[in-house]
């Protein structure tokens, strides 16, 4: 645990929806969702929606992990095997961290280490420190 | 209220979290979110993963509105403007809609009309009635 | 024809295969490619790269426009259409244009009008005037 | 060289353009571009599209790798690092190949090996077979 960790804690939608951060450190991080029945959609798998946030947190993590408070402008987000139950694991990287912008990977995969969901994301990089002081 | 709005209904995840459906039809969809601090993330806006499956569902349910089961394979979201409270409106449109996949846009704007996010999605058509019969 | 329109037409690479700016000014631009077998796939199509740099093209002339000089950082685009011959129009809009990045859409379109692409663009904004003096 | 090799090598856009496949099985595939000022665009860099046609030659190749005809359907790609000369390489890696849909990353880097863009991207895998008999 860390201030950094500390700090994604108090994302009041994604540890509410039972998301966790498992480590966050020098651009990359991991986090999990147990599934529930809570998380499925109108077709009774795993919502995108639930899917994404996970991919997003990880993703928020890593890129705020190098002190400036980063901000997702654009990701893009493959979707290559639905789900029903177990836990979800995101694995994100950093693919670059410019001045300006910061290019992140995220795997998303089940408990079978199956290939879940693939997610890139480009953000921005404001003239803020993160975790506030 | 049809079949179609009844069976989104029973999306337990993107109603859990407050998202309402207010019409879908014929390729199109408008789903809103009353934004509360439960839906902010560390940074104290709403959450991006909050305002994806809002804009999700409706593309979901517009790309459902043709009668055959769609699932959601390639989306992609760009994020234009914080938002901190309020209502969100998503307005789903059908681009295009093809044999095997279907493309559509949805607007996320605020209650001022500005654009939050744009959001881009390509559903991919399977051989299964929408709602179930 | 203005300075702007001017600047676009030193991109050797697209004039070199073909592309053409009929219009560029206030957030919004407009190009056409004249297909030719030149431009076709191993499939005997027009080639994804094509139609992507007629899209992308439009996309920086619109983003450009606004007196400062903006570089494509994110984009997606979807296909909907193959095409084999005839010429395809690329129109780009903003969808918002903010301080330090602007969003576009820009609708690749067949001559009997049926959507072929949709892309989705993120540009960031620099510092630097544009065209330059 | 092959018989998929030999069909890519037919790809007029691609090869007119300078590219040139490198080595193309089992789901991946390689590609590169010998930059020239015939590639850039109107900033004097090289053109988004020209990077963009590499990555996406290297992902039709990789995912027509597999006996079947692959279209690709909904493709992202960010740009990290703006380049001016030198030669490009593109490098496709299968994430997932499914029954009727793959998923591709393709990384695009120079001479240094610095990240200069990643693609991802959504192939809708048709019932013919590749290279044509």
């Amino acid at each position: 645990m860390n201030k950094l960790h500390d700090f994604f804690r108090t994302d009041k939608f994604a540890t509410g929806i039972g998301i966790e951060l498992l480590d966050v450190a020098d651009g990359h991080a991991t986090a999990i969702l147990r599934t529930t029945p809570d998380h499925h959609n109108a077709a009774g798998v795993v919502q995108g929606g639930a899917i994404f946030t996970l991919a997003d947190y990880a993703f928020a993590a890593a890129s705020n992990s190098r002190g400036r408070l980063a901000t997702g402008i654009h990701v893009s987000i493959s979707y290559m095997k639905a789900v029903k139950s177990g836990v979800l694991t995101a694995r994100a990287e950093e693919v670059r961290c410019g001045k300006t912008t910061g290019t992140y990977l995220v795997h998303v995969t089940n408990e079978a280490g199956d290939e879940i969901a693939l997610f890139q994301g480009t953000a921005f990089r404001l003239d803020q420190e993160v975790p506030p002081q």
